[in-house]
């Protein structure tokens, strides 16, 4: 048996780095910029402990087009590196500086900042440069070095002039990449990774207003002056501690991630956690309208302070996805498959840490100050169910905050619900019945009659909402939910209460027969009852469980094939109204029909069923009556 | 200066190959079935070629779970190594043999059907398997061998007993990864990556059917047997030539790439260039709603035979995304970022052909059976709609099968339609107006009018469809788009015709006063006509401007701030209506208040504007008029 070492040649992975490693060219530049952090972060650190001879100052990283010479610069203030540090850690593709750092210094520089790799770094640089310079003087009291590397797997190093330590790193930007060599593309990338670095980063120069004396003329024109164009805010309200910040601050925050976003959040949540994990981040509650799906994705992940991506889909439940904000932790694995990611244990922990801390923040909203929360609720009740529906242990502790608006407009939790309603709404099975309506106009007709009766209606019109009154339905005991046009009011709570008619049963079966004569049995069956005279003569309904099983089919679940079920609809004839005894004794079967067909018409545009031709010619008629 | 060679050490860079490579661990599997098939089709070529001593015969490739030893093992009849050539190919991390191989062979192996690699191929086996052994033996009369690496950079190379030519790739898979020790998870796999490879995978076996014999008794049960289980259709539709396939082959097909779906496709789009770009592929047009969002995305990526992503935007053009069907392409670079695809010159030209030959084919539907296209007109129009907005080119090769349907179901190509309505409905300018209606139900009342009128109105309701005809109006001289209730009929199509009114000025003046004492000046602008005496007394528009702005602008586009602006209506008194005359000579105010009242009401239900409460209070009073 042999035994022997695998091979990798430079020749063999260089395409790969260039072409396959990153699905995104532009990372390049968050890549270098991290490096150039790094090194300015590690100077930081070995001057705090008086381990080098210089002055750390206020440096500054320095991004810089050439446009003549095709170049782009960045430089930094940094550690820089002598001559073998630039042979052991450039020279060797994949080899991480910043982790040995950190492995030597490990317990001093434990919170440096100090990012260490994301992939490749400085290599990434190959992917939009077909030559890379080098331009390093170290700390330490040695001549510079000047690297160039033309992208094959040779390189030259000889001595250079540089007088002052740190790094230049000088990208000779390839014709296809050339992009990357306008202001404004550096810029929007330079936003886009780097906006909340901890050191400044210094990109060109801007104009800046110099505010007048007090005493000045009153018709003296300010002046202005050139400044650094600084791009990053190096000190982001996530990384310090809740105790500094004040709503006022937040909401600035706010302003800062979201600039095109004009309407403030409706409140925030700070979270602040490093065991078992380490993670920092602020999210917020945007208002939110009922479109779960446009919603999504706001969230910014980072990790010390560098932005990675938008999308964190599997790191964070996805019905907190909806809101917006930001997320720091080193202890995400990147460039990983969510289905890897959700299998994850440290992700699992976090996931299931910021779901606990949203609901703790909502729970002490609601018992801190309910008159606000409750004026808040329609604007993030789509979050809040949705994470009932979709995660048990926020559904148990979200029964202490979420609430149920009446069309009163009043507001009750589960629990004071039920029992506000318990005597007058439990039927003869001993079930409590929780009326509710889904839309208080399309509506209106069922609402009144059910609230004139005393009746409590709930107005639920999240597009979900069959699903969480299935999901309660099944929690609670004896509970049942049924939609205000259901049934008609008297069947709605079923109660034994004797229903006392004025027709006798003969009557009613010539009733019956003679609607029938008129009405089309596919679409509609007749169902005769006694109710009160003022009611309705006639009512359409619709029975509650095919509606929400037709419902629930269509946002996803439900029961399979009811989604393609015919509507059904009963029509209610109130035997106790005048009409209708005008209907059964009608003089000629011409006047019975005209009079059923009219009383017909205008049941079904209580039910927004008269459409098209049909209301053109009610319509029509109607004008003529008014004449 | 000093001249030297870039390092990479495998130690660093293993870790990289494991993690961070692919976002995806499952494509491992991808990865060794095209290995495995690489190794199969340089054997065919060999033998075909006379250049192996051994028979090709039928070979399949096989993959095997053993649960209790936690191994996946997949096996080839291929070519085999040497271990000379183990020791060249596989202990050099990303060296290419399929590359090497078609170098060596490139005339004769040109259409060999070899896949080549797709990233580091072998080593992402590491990115699943602590463990990963290799038992070869080449076609060469040569011992077989043995190599075992764990994970680390070191490996044992010894002899085996292997008899027969062929692979055997054993890997030993993590804790982290069990998954890939599930059956349904590696069918799942195979399915997903290798359902159209060119050489049979076998996994498992099946029962199948005997069909019985003709003369079988009555009462004789089927028997079954056992089977391989193949995994793959080796011959795809797509790599046929599309005279040697018929439309019901088409069909099958689409049904192999979509088994959930029942629907068959409306028809497709064989598509079959070599130069100067290689390309195959079947496109099909599904029957379509409204929603563009939830049809994307269902096109599939392959590059010879092996399936890449479900993603193919910025490879063909963002309005066919909406289509189905396959594409293969090796031309298409892989694992790169959006926006350089969009750049790539080959990619580019890849999506103007699949541009063309949709229009090519869809105007051919057009010619060849019109009243076949017709039908289909509305399942398509969402595609060639939204393509014509987007693609320029697409818009004018589009003119010539672009359809209009009319609200009586006739269908007219823009060109026929101007032509037919130029006489009865150019305006006293001399600019054709066109009627549209976007919603037969809703605006009944008003498509009336115009047909009585003998108008033709259009019936577009796609979502787009104010961005298109904005685009039609800014490209065709003198035409103009108005909905049909968008002013009352007789000012759709303004002509110097004299209008006869039986009111005089005053009376007129009057009138106004009447109503706006009545109706709310903020909601309706009050506009007396004199109509024809059967118009409607009142009607309620929304003028076209405006209301085609605030639509642009919710599907994004239009006039900025437009879509936050209130709704405005105005209100169409016909001052030769017996009823307005009516309420103008009411004897009290409080009839003529009723009279206005009842008749807004009317119009208000016409453009669906009765709602809620106004609505319960109209139905009550008209059930009242009924009795």
């Amino acid at each position: 048996m042999a035994t022997g070492n695998i091979n990798v040649s430079v020749e063999n992975i260089f395409p790969l780095i260039k072409k396959f490693l990153y699905s995104d060219h532009e990372i390049f530049l968050r890549e270098l910029i991290s490096n150039a952090t790094d090194a300015t972060l590690k100077l930081k650190h070995l001057t705090s402990i008086g381990e080098a001879g210089v002055e750390y100052g206020n440096p500054t990283i320095e991004v810089r087009i050439d446009k003549e010479k095709k170049q782009l610069i960045i430089s930094d203030k940094g550690i820089g590196m002598t001559r073998e540090e630039v042979e052991k850690y450039i020279n060797q593709v994949a080899f991480s500086g910043a982790e040995e750092f950190l492995e030597k210094y490990k317990d001093s520089a434990k919170d440096s900042g100090i990012i260490g790799h994301f992939g490749l770094g400085f290599y990434s640089a190959f992917m939009v440069a077909n030559k890379v310079e080098i331009i390093t003087k170290s700390y330490k009291d040695e001549p510079a070095a000047h690297w160039v590397c033309e992208g094959t797997t040779e390189f030259t190093l000889e001595e250079a002039d540089k007088k002052t330590h740190g790094t230049d790193i000088i990208l000779h930007i390839n014709e296809d990449d050339k992009e990357f060599l306008e202001e404004h593309r550096i810029e929007q990338l330079l936003v886009k990774y780097n906006k909340f670095m901890p050191i400044p980063i210094k990109f060109g120069t801007k104009e800046e207003t110099i505010e007048l004396p007090e005493d000045a003329p009153e018709d003296a024109k300010p002046e202005t002056k050139t400044v650094d164009n600084i791009i990053n805010n190096t000190n982001p309200a996530w990384t310090k501690q809740p105790t500094e910040l004040e709503n006022k601050d937040y909401n600035e925050f706010y302003r800062e991630l979201y600039p095109m976003q004009f309407e403030e959040p409706l409140f925030h949540i700070h979270l602040n956690v490093d065991y078992p994990f380490n993670l920092t981040g602020i999210l917020y509650f945007p208002k939110m309208g009922q479109d779960m799906n446009i919603q999504k994705d706001k969230i910014q992940l980072y990790q010390n302070q560098v932005y990675v991506t938008d999308n964190v889909e599997g790191i964070v439940p996805e019905f907190l996805t909806m809101l917006r904000g930001v997320i720091d932790s080193p202890d995400i694995p990147l460039n990983v498959s969510r289905s890897y990611l959700q299998a994850d244990g440290a992700v699992k922990k976090i996931s299931s840490y910021i779901t606990r801390k949203v609901a703790d923040k909502l729970k002490s909203l609601f018992n801190n100050n309910r008159e606000d929360f409750e004026k808040k609720w329609n604007d993030i009740k789509i979050v809040i169910e949705y994470g009932m529906l979709s995660e048990d242990k926020f559904f148990e502790k979200a029964q202490a905050f979420a609430l149920y608006p009446t069309v009163d407009n009043k507001y009750y939790t589960f629990e004071e619900f039920t029992e506000k309603i318990k005597d007058n709404q439990t039927d003869k099975d001993g079930n409590k019945v929780i009326l509710y309506a889904s839309n208080e106009d399309a509506q209106h007709s069922y609402i009144e009659a059910a609230t004139e009766k005393g009746y409590e209606v709930l107005l639920l019109d999240s597009p979900i909402v069959s699903h969480l009154l299935q999901k309660l339905e099944s929690t609670e005991e004896k509970i049942s939910f049924v939609r205000v046009d259901s049934d008609h009011v008297d069947n709605l709570i079923k109660k034994d209460e004797e229903k006392i008619s004025k027709l006798t049963d003969e009557e009613k079966e010539k009733l019956k027969a003679d609607f029938e004569k008129v009405i089309p049995a596919e679409k509609y069956s007749i169902q005769l009852e006694a109710m009160d005279s003022n009611a309705a003569p006639l009512i359409i309904t619709q029975p509650e469980f095919m509606r929400r099983m037709k419902e629930m089919q269509q946002t996803g679940g439900g029961m399979f094939g009811m989604g393609n079920m015919p509507e059904m609809y009963n029509l209610v004839v109130n035997t106790n109204h005048e009409l209708i005894s005008e209907i059964l004794n009608s003089k000629t079967a011409k006047k019975q029909e005209r009079l059923i067909k009219q009383s017909l018409d205008l049941a079904k545009l209580s039910q927004n069923l008269l459409k098209g031709e049909e209301l053109t010619a009610f319509i029509k008629r109607s004008f003529e009556m008014v004449k």
